[in-house]
């Protein structure tokens, strides 16, 4: 029996079809003796281990666990009981004895953790290269940086050698790498996955994300994993719902032409034009909105307030271990320690005042649509200037979590240099189901195989939540 | 003719009859006279400049000038233009060129700026003898402190010098001083009424207060300055409505029996006791809260974050001005200025859990009544112990701004010695017309005069908003 897709539905329909999850524990193996890249997997699960949880599914159930047999990987700053937990840093790890919520959650439900993923030490970067461990190459062009901070989990994703995999998402973790490396990557409203057993960066503004190779799989792990969790403090009710058939005419906020930044990238401004038109020929309106006071909250995630909030994180530890931070990690955190609880409240007001300012532009439209990063960086450009091109990369998502906005990140198509093309997905708090829901339509209009693997996406009327009408017309178009 | 009580239904039935607005500002000036406290204003209006004002207003028209000719008094750390705002720290005074925006609407609605009130500086006390100028004395009881730190904002509407007065509230200032002295004291929802054009103390907890003779006078200056301000950042939409009919039967909670605190003041406790009888007798059903928790988020508030917060609203001042200070309060930010942003965080994560943990409590009931204060002290105490005593005053109060609930301190009766008994009413932002119509019958049940003033509660049906069935019945009880 040939391995199937990785994606849930293919290997779902592998297992109701005989498929044994031995198999596809074999094939995770074998893809990544294949990728061969030493980047990605700080800590890998045991084969037999992994043979043992797959027995002790019992048989092929998915509406009792619809997991059942699905292989994902979690960034290594999120507990897995039995697993180091590092951060990127050697000197930090410990080892939990037991599972951050999230990782129970999807266990529950019968996926099987592979292995704890690299990440931008601390999950403060957007790059993915400030790790001591080999830095992951970009699944799609190995001279680019892999993005980050969930560097592992993204690239695992898009090598096929999971189906999905957690990250965390502050600054932008959850979309950066997603849109580096042709996979979707989703950044669920804050509270609504549980952060307890994640490392902080910022507590204020973090969240746990997911990265797979299609929208109709992060979506399954989000309904699996979004639940109020009372051991963390910043824990909502977020209910997972609003994910199926898209309203018909969606007003969609873009950034107004004068305001897009792409630091000189003409084929990525191309390509965002191009995600434009796909959203206009799926019936929807865009709104030209004035993007300045966005990026004034952007620039707040790097100055004063937040910066000390991920110092704050680690304040013990630093104090003690400077030496054990990367170098850029520990210039960061290093600039953070002089500052005053002052400081910290200034930070607090100018973000108030801000919110103030662009809450009447949000409440104009459904949603919003802006590309997932501004340009592609090599790594040679991130050795040259590792913090301003860092900067850079999150021109577009940086204000999000600050905004308590949710957003998907979902490719769009391949640009003229084979680079991929990606935009992203934003509205307010709770309508996860609404963003998820267009960045469906626009994945299936892209007719993009999955990340670097070739697959295609799968055309199924496998989900019940999904309101397959209307599917096969779009996913011919590609 | 004679001059009326200062309730504005009596002086709106007093114009309505012929009387002048001119004889009510010589009243006013014959009651301050009388009164001979030179600790309640630090600053008057002059009287040509009233009577001007006056003048201004054009007829009687209470249709279009809700307010119209009703005399008040702003506490001085909100700013009334061509008055000094001093936040009783002589040296850090200066001249506003135009009105806080509370004060603007109030006067646009026809009232009149009698003068600016002392307070404990910088609005940090609940005592009210933190003051440079003569301490105000409790209208109820000289021995008593008048309590604050909107000290003279309550002594003067006790008095019946205005018949109502702005104050701020953070931790308890709006309610601590109306409990003291026999009066109504209304702490609104977080971001009702503008704090454009108020010093800060905590910017993210700070509200103005309104202390007035009757309940419906509270909500009438209420409803008039509850608007949405685009100048200040905290500003929020808080529809004044809600006010009227009580629904029958509520459930409210109250502290659990062991949780009570009255340090050892046994006639408070009794005086508590009778409160509840009364909302029993209303045909409320009470239910016991454990309150610990909220005593933690208490105790938050003179901890770490929110001391920093209070000292970087006037860093620059203080860290060259220091010893402009009273000492109490230099006592105070000085103990502040060494906490670092880690600290700031470590504080919001602190209520964050406790936030959490209050949550299904709060939920639990329609509203809560607790004491007012939990105990008199004397000026002879805070002599003695400044700091704790202050605390101990901030028991009922000090948890209410950071979990973002409403509240009013209304008067229940006379204690057996003499001094004034009150309790406060407490619910989730945006139901301060539930906790308004509650004290209402509460307040027209206890058949108390208002204040210090001898005057008996109107009897009326002037007011639109109001449902006046039952009214004599209850009324007939005092």
């Amino acid at each position: 029996m040939t391995s199937p897709a990785f994606d849930i539905s293919s290997l779902h329909a592998f297992y109701a079809n005989g498929g044994t999850v031995a198999s596809i524990i074999e094939a995770v193996f074998a893809r990544i003796a294949e990728v061969r890249d030493p980047g990605i997997f700080l800590h890998l699960a045991g084969k037999e281990s992994l043979l043992e949880q797959a027995t002790a599914l019992g048989a092929f159930n998915p509406s009792v666990k619809p997991l059942w047999g699905i292989p994902f990987a979690v960034k290594d700053n999120i507990d897995v009981a039995g697993m180091p937990t590092t951060a990127a840093c050697p000197d930090y790890a410990y080892m939990p004895d037991i599972d951050a919520t999230v990782v129970r959650l999807l266990k529950e439900a019968g996926a099987l953790v592979i292995g704890k993923t690299n990440l931008d030490q601390f999950a403060t970067g957007l790059v993915g290269v400030r790790t001591p461990y080999p830095v992951p190459r970009n699944a799609m062009d190995a001279d680019l940086v892999p993005g980050g901070s969930s560097s592992g989990s993204a690239v695992a994703t898009a090598q096929g050698i999971v189906s999905f995999a957690l990250g965390t998402d502050t600054a932008g973790s959850g979309r950066i790498p997603a849109g580096l490396n042709n996979i979707v990557g989703m950044k669920p409203s804050l509270g609504a996955l549980s952060t307890n057993g994640v490392i902080p960066a910022c507590r204020t503004l973090d969240c746990v994300s997911i990265f797979a190779l299609t929208v109709n799989d992060v979506w399954r792990v989000f309904e699996v994993a979004a639940r109020r969790d009372a051991t963390d403090a910043y824990s909502k009710t977020i209910p997972a719902d609003g994910f199926g058939q898209t309203p018909p005419v969606l007003t969609i906020g873009v950034p107004a032409k004068a305001d897009r930044l792409f630091f000189g990238d003409a084929v990525m401004e191309m390509a965002y034009d191009v995600a434009l038109q796909m959203l206009t020929n799926l019936g929807h309106r865009l709104v030209e909105v004035p993007f300045g006071d966005f990026y004034k909250v952007a620039n707040l995630l790097y100055e004063g307030a937040w910066v000390a909030e991920r110092y704050a994180a680690v304040k013990d530890f630093f104090d003690t271990n400077e030496a054990s931070f990367h170098p850029v990690t520990r210039k960061i955190y290093g600039g953070a320690k002089q500052l005053s609880a002052a400081d910290a409240f200034r930070g607090l007001y100018a973000l108030q005042d801000l919110k103030q300012k662009v809450a009447p532009l949000i409440a104009s439209v459904d949603l919003f649509c802006v590309p997932t990063a501004p340009t592609h960086y090599t790594r040679a450009d991130l050795d040259a200037e590792p913090i301003r091109e860092n900067s850079r990369l999150g021109t577009y998502t940086n204000f999000v979590n600050l905004l308590d906005m949710c957003g998907i990140a979902v490719p769009t198509g391949t640009r003229s240099d084979g680079r991929p093309a990606s935009i992203t997905l934003l509205a307010p708090s709770g309508r996860d189901g609404l963003t998820t829901s267009l960045a469906r339509d626009i994945h299936r209009g892209s007719g993009l195989t999955l990340g670097a693997t070739g697959w295609l996406q799968p055309i199924t009327k496998d989900t019940s939540f999904v309101d397959d009408v209307g599917l096969i017309d779009i996913a011919v178009v590609g």
